[in-house]
């Protein structure tokens, strides 16, 4: 396990947004909750003021195969074309693979990418951009960090 | 103007989580997107996995009134009953006070708060929860920090 500091997030952010920012995006969706920080931090630097997000649920279903709930919708209008989708990890890949196959089918005129800064290479899903391959638990700051106790 | 930067983003946050720890929220609303890094890390503070998000959008109306306009749902089903409103700063409070206006008719089944870090006492809308008063404008980290060049 691995604690994944604040400033460790920033140096890894401005790489990862070096990576994107020859890209043009109407919009980042941002999956819930683990996306949140990253694409915050994303939308600002790329100056992209429509951020939504969409929930998902990993749970054990019938026949012991995992499944993936997706919730809620976030409503994309045909004037965006081209989307950003953010995660902190690709880990199993479970998550992001079926967000993004749920984007696809629901919003056929609009783009996806993906972005995250960790991506495992047992994952099942790579994300168009990521920063780091890993084979490590990550425990991130917003984790750890507002835990009543610490300081 | 004030830079703000993760430590006392950290600090401030810990104070926040003591005055909602009493409380039992089924879900966290982040207003888009100035509330997104605060909500997660008061979702992962109170272990409150419902992350959803709302946006607005500040604009000057016709007549020069000041008009706020919602995008989206947040689609909150019935089992909700009390929820979390999230945004960093409540300053002018139109949107806050826009977005709970929205929230309040649209959801008559559930019970809102509201929390921010900074609330402007010239502001329109009084957060429920907020750690500090502030004249001052405030520069969060998450608009400075990750623009491509900081270190």
């Amino acid at each position: 396990m691995i604690y994944y500091p604040y400033e460790e997030f920033k140096q890894d952010t401005l790489k990862l947004i070096d990576k994107l920012k020859a890209s043009r995006y109407d919009a980042i969706i941002a999956i819930s909750r683990g996306g949140f920080t990253l694409a915050h931090a994303v939308s600002q630097a790329l100056g992209i003021k429509d951020v939504r997000s969409i929930r998902s649920s990993l749970y054990d279903g019938k026949n012991r195969l995992e499944c993936v709930e997706i919730f809620g919708s976030c409503e994309l209008e045909d004037q965006i074309q081209n989307a950003l989708v953010v995660d902190d990890i690709s880990d199993s890949g479970e998550t992001l693979e079926a967000v993004m196959a749920h984007l696809i089918s629901s919003y056929p005129h609009t783009t996806f990418e993906s972005c995250t800064i960790f991506y495992k290479n047992t994952s099942k899903y790579r994300p168009t951009y990521f920063v780091h391959e890993s084979s490590e638990w990550i425990e991130f700051y917003w984790e750890v960090d507002f835990k009543v106790g610490s300081v």
